[in-house]
């Protein structure tokens, strides 16, 4: 493997990691009151997008990174569902 | 080109895109309180990382969209560090 395959590999495991320091935060203050909505729908679209790439090419780095993404951008929706019904706001997008 | 190259560049395109609306969220709320500090570093260390593989393949695509997520990860920390100082609080990440 030469230097710029761990590169980009590693990079690769970093993304699908991105969102899940929002995840914990969301999940541990049981607010997600400033998180846009739209960021996790728009990540939704976009990951079955790539997931279906990376099926069509048969490219399971590609299909797992991104089901791994698509997982915690629905976990945030859900968590930004349930703690905005609490706090009886509007859904701010 | 190809069905499948389009989908490609197509949720390549949409991938650039997503921290726009959370960084347009936090301009007009002037809030970033329960948005974690961490997922923006790590996108800062891991675009810059994106960017570099790009510039090794010399391919263009590769740098210019984490260059766009790598410039809104920078704005979303800058906007975050500074209505954290105006709310006062502790930087929660």
């Amino acid at each position: 493997m030469t230097g710029i395959e761990i590169l980009g590999y590693t990079a690769g495991a970093i993304t699908s990691l991105t969102f899940l320091p929002q995840v914990i935060k969301t999940l541990k203050e049981k607010s997600a009151k400033d998180v846009s909505m739209m960021m996790f729908i728009i990540a939704v679209v976009n990951q079955t997008m790539w997931v279906v790439y990376g099926a069509l090419l048969s490219n399971w780095v590609i299909i797992l990174t991104n089901a791994v993404i698509l997982s915690m951008s629905l976990t945030m929706i859900i968590l930004k569902l349930r703690y905005s019904a609490k706090e009886d706001e509007k859904l701010s997008f």
